[in-house]
């Protein structure tokens, strides 16, 4: 661990004139903004998957990186590790980590030895816990890696698959409860199908809207009092993803009689890859009452994989943070990075650039939407463009006091309705000039 | 109309071994397939947009068609095309049409003026298909192509357009009702945004789902008892269309209360273009017992517009057909050809060549399937691998006997789950080998 | 025109600190920057069509902006387009215009009718260019909106369409010098394909080679001394564009001798069409000293179509730039904006906001990168990572005085590789932390 | 080995009215088509990696195959997966393979150790295919999965780097002469950028040059008279891959002096990702005369992933066949199936469907297209679209005794081009009539 880190001191802002790369020049966890200090505001996490277990492999080659304690999956390496991650995050700077069960520890072949090893991880991470102050955004359970999910998990053929996976999950939800956990993800990497040929939608779906509220009770159950969130991502692994979207997963959830409780974890390339934008995914989840919570990345436009690379654009981290605002913020959710470093990037100070290069343009994005918030001129326009709906014929037509022939009738007799320019150049612009 | 349809006959079979270019090989009405005429099943649709509206214009040139009735937009050309049309869909022997207010007279710039026309064409339709024993399918209303429709139609942000577009649907409506059509159809072209950042999406959402009611309240006032179907569409011409998806299309229905009133259409184009395959689509509307109609076309896989060209793949119809099949057809629905020849086709005999290859590949498609039924090894393999579920402890979590923790102890004392292939390619050539 | 663009006032440079969303902040004609005066960087110039000539029109719907001069194409209209058109320019402060032959004159139904109405036009824009300084970055020909052109222009079956074409590029090219044009451009919109069925691609490119070297000798014929250019497009209107990208046009040229006469115009969002960034595209061209000019724009990444949008995003603008200025400029090229305001952009302020957004996002791009290049850390980061390929055995290679044996000579007796950090996220922030 | 493909027999031809799935229903070796035996025509090979190397993994888990001679990369298990390999091969009828260096036997960290293993595995290769006449159409080196390829082979920013390349290629090239091996290929996975900031295009495309060069320098002196073919695909693993597509690597060929020395060897899915589909790559390949070899898979059409999945089109492959057989053959090359059978299909059986299928698939296309040219009417319809260019001015253009100014006066005075439908439906219909 020292010699992983060595060499690299903990990370301060410093302030926009630094020539610093390894400092915020924008992140002071302090400073109020919108009425919450930054930290409080972004509730940073870093994932310890993508940051202390995946060794930088691709589809093409195996791991780049060489870190020690990736050589062999035991559990004194799960220890080294944990050393590892803590003293990163520490001297990052970030107040959370998140976690998946099977990058805690060894889950080896049955319940009962990951029930330990979770256990016996727990112990440590709850030492570390205490000694940094760091906090946990939210555990999962990998549900996707093994052989034995490659048909789905809940949305399995085999019913035993479908119990194997209740019984990590329980795992995994009691031990972010035990760790003071402020939220728990569900994330269906194996929900849903690789050919349609051998797969009976509606009863996976049936399956997975069961599990969801066995979760669920469960939460209730053991007082756990974070929020259920689900991720939305519409294929890879499979070829087809249940929980493809917001929309789909808000749909689902209605179905199954859970939109009071769960919510929605949002994944930037998840996003593009629905071909949505993040802006869109974060507006959609607000208006319906269902953000939960972001997991930071970018991904490539040009591809179709979950490339999982640090953001780098203070224009779009605009865009999604005022729809953050709008929703009314995250709740007990956070800005998890869900991001690694490239496999070309081996050092350990490029694990430290990706992070602070992104902790700093979030916060330089915040500070651009607070301008654009006492400015006032976008929000106005947008009321404005609506004002029409707040009275008269507009407001009787959305309480229902109109009929098909009512409102026909009205445009048989009233003048030809005008167009009004969108001015999406001039908001562009506008927004432009604050970014 | 004589000049333009001369020199062609009525298309008739002639059995598989004709080499008529203008015959059906494989399409003969009367034979029985899966307990209905291949008429009955299919109840195939001619569209009057693209076949007889459309003047073979893209964004790089106007029209190439040089048809004498789009001269000029004129009630008399609405008249001289309506021949052309009702000739030409008799020759082809389809036995529906299916038709936008716009495309079957002029609009002008009032609601009196579309109501006067449309009730002119309405008595020529009435006519024409008394003549010729041609029904109509469904009926819509465009609220696209107008200027006061770009800001969209009930999603407007000015309630006078939301208001004409009520009337215009009324219209449109009664006018179906009065030709006795089988189905109304709603497709939100403009029900969408540019740019996000002129835009609420929630009060668009709250808008669309208010006009919906109305029309399903107007549908059960004036008695009409065809289905109501929503076109699911991801995006084009706006950036974001509401309707993205089947999956998303249900959502929307279920939270305005609208799931038992409406269906959906679904068109194979729109399916690629949301990301999905069309077969996905009609399985996950089947699942939700949502399936009402189909547009048959095909896109092109390698671009994201609607290219809306005519089927030519015998193998994707086969898959299409199975999973209508699977959802026990389509009720009041049937298949439209939403397709159009290429600018390039400017002959009639390309209109004949674009809908008989697709008529006979969707009916030799349906003899594939029926075949594919008869063998019965698909069905079996599906059902088998889902056998856990319908007993034991698999039929007792999906009755909602077992939490989280019983199913979780259960797999805690089981022994491992064993994988099992899921015989992809085994499937994909058992379903090549009746192809 | 005085209608058109009355209450707008020439637009002016006011600096960083301006609300005025008609004014540059950046954009400030005569400042030095990297040893040039911006206007001279950049050259920008207005594109006849999109501002002028298209009416607000997509595939779903007819033109909105209801423009008096677009009401009919006739000659008159086309003088009063040109009023407005150099007004329009004027006010705005852009030194250049770009027109296609169809766009500024109607060409109708025969060559003597086209190149007598072109004279005409050419007349009037002489002096309008001698009233207001504006000048003349490139003219072209229409090759693909006219039915006659349907299957190609050089590339067309028939040769009757090959000599119509360059009756046609004759004209413009003609048309082009006479007024002073520093460029020419060629743009093949349909030569490529619909379908591979009917098409002989050897055939067709042969054909297209020869074209360009009678363009080209013709060019030489007249004295015309600007550059010819060739703008890449993948597809659309065509399913396959020949021209797809850089490298393809780039290969093209060398296969038929055009490697030293002709050189490219790149376009954002064909770059964008083609699956690579525009910054590949820069590079690549500037890679093969084949750079010629830019058409500014932007595309929508999540769809596969032209949305030809101004462009917003500074970050993209820094790295186009940044490829620019390595390959040494332009040359006699410019930065023409092939750009339209949205359809419901229906105002004339609109198209200001479009073009002072647009002109203003790329001076502020330029100040980025001469604050990049007087940091020299970039530069020097690419410099020292390519340093060992400068001398020892590397140059040894490169010269061609190693074979594969002696290579592998060496590789066998010499210590491993060692890996070094790519520093991608490093390099990333570095950008950001000036942009 | 016998335990792993036990109860599997000898794959048969049964003709097409069998059932059995392990058998061919078209592929009949010795049959006669096009003047050529099936085996002969098609020379199908199969691919080491996919079917022997690849463990069933994907992003999101490790493998799920659980095959024995993959426990550990060792020497014992290199021969273990030999005697599996060629006992699956000659089971299935197949007459070639194809292999990396890398997967015939463990390369260890230094070139000499990879000398001692390729030559102890070619042994052994030489042993199995004297005992079952199987041979080899290709072999390649494996130049992008070890850590010091992560920033490219030839193309890297350390010389080094490119000698040790040139190191592995020597042995694996030599290896496949010793071998009899009909062609030598190479992919360059890893030859192109993560980020163009860290990336000198210029310099890394002349050491690919360079190396290129060097490859076909050592085949004629060490008396290779095999084909050398280079694969394009445009990314993954890298961003952007140098070899995008057909037209790029002909371009790069002609730049670097090698057209005739280096033919392309395409494969179905990298045609996808670059955005052509396969017959456009292959037609235009043929149209250069650089077509050399395919690789046998396909793509999924809706993501931007290389998912290497067994063929199942029969339309597709007719389509491919038929440019194929315009391009007069592969030469020295064959069809190898680049394919792997989904992470589900676990069993020995799955790896045989997949094969089979495929084989077959392509068999009944190729039939397919005889009758296509027996019938003519393909063929007849593209010679006379361009008839006009085999006599006449047509003639006189592309032979270049005609002028800019010769076609224009030509085209003033000849009567206006008249458009000619380009029977795209007619077409597509004429090909399923066969398919």
């Amino acid at each position: 661990m020292d010699d992983f880190l060595s060499g690299i001191e903990r990370v301060r802002y410093e302030g926009p004139d630094s020539t610093n790369p390894l400092a915020f020049r924008y992140y002071d966890p302090q400073r109020i903004v919108l009425g919450r200090s930054m930290a409080e505001f972004f509730r940073f996490a870093v994932a310890y998957w993508h940051s202390f277990t995946w060794p930088g492999s691709d589809m093409f080659g195996p791991g780049t990186f060489a870190r020690p304690w990736q050589a062999a999956n035991t559990m004194e390496n799960a220890e080294r590790k944990a050393d590892v991650a803590f003293a990163f995050i520490e001297r990052l700077g970030a107040p959370y980590f998140c976690f998946h069960d099977a990058d805690a520890a060894p889950l080896g072949e049955t319940l009962d030895e990951a029930a330990r090893n979770m256990d016996r991880i727990a112990g440590v991470f709850e030492r570390k816990m205490q000694q940094t102050g760091i906090k946990l955004l939210w555990g999962t359970a990998n549900l996707f890696s093994h052989t034995r999910y490659m048909a789905g998990a809940a949305s399995n053929p085999d019913p035993a698959v479908f119990a194997y996976a209740a019984g990590q999950v329980k795992i995994a939800l009691e031990t972010t409860h035990r760790l003071g956990g402020a939220n728990y993800v569900l994330w269906g990497g194996r929900e849903g199908y690789e050919t349609i040929l051998n797969t009976d939608i509606g009863q996976e779906l049936d399956q997975l809207g069961r599990f969801m509220n066995m979760v669920v009770e469960h939460k209730h159950r053991i007082g756990f009092r974070g929020a259920i969130l689900i991720e939305p991502k519409p294929c890879e692994p499979t070829k087809h993803q249940y929980d493809f979207d917001a929309a789909t997963v808000a749909g689902f959830l209605r179905n199954y009689g859970l939109e009071r409780e769960v919510k929605l974890n949002l994944e930037v390339n998840h996003a593009t890859l629905a071909g949505h934008t993040f802006e869109h995914e974060l507006a959609y989840a607000g208006s319906q009452g269902l953000l939960g919570g972001i997991d930071v990345n970018r991904g490539d436009p040009q591809n179709g994989w979950d490339t999982d690379q640090f953001p780098n654009s203070v224009a779009d981290w605009v865009l999604a943070l005022w729809f953050v605002h709008k929703a009314g913020g995250l709740g007990t959710g956070g800005f998890n990075f869900d991001a690694k470093v490239r496999r070309q990037s081996i050092d350990a100070a490029d694990l430290f650039h990706g992070h602070v290069g992104a902790m700093d343009l979030c916060a330089r994005a915040l500070l651009i939407v607070e301008r654009l918030l006492e400015d006032g001129s976008l929000r106005r326009f947008v009321e404005d463009r609506y004002g029409g709906w707040r009275s008269g014929f507009g407001a009787d037509i959305l309480a229902g006091h109109m009929s098909l022939a009512d409102a026909a009738a009205r445009a048989h007799a009233a003048a030809a309705p005008q167009p009004r320019s969108g001015r999406q150049e001039y908001l562009e612009n506008l927004v432009n000039r604050f970014a």
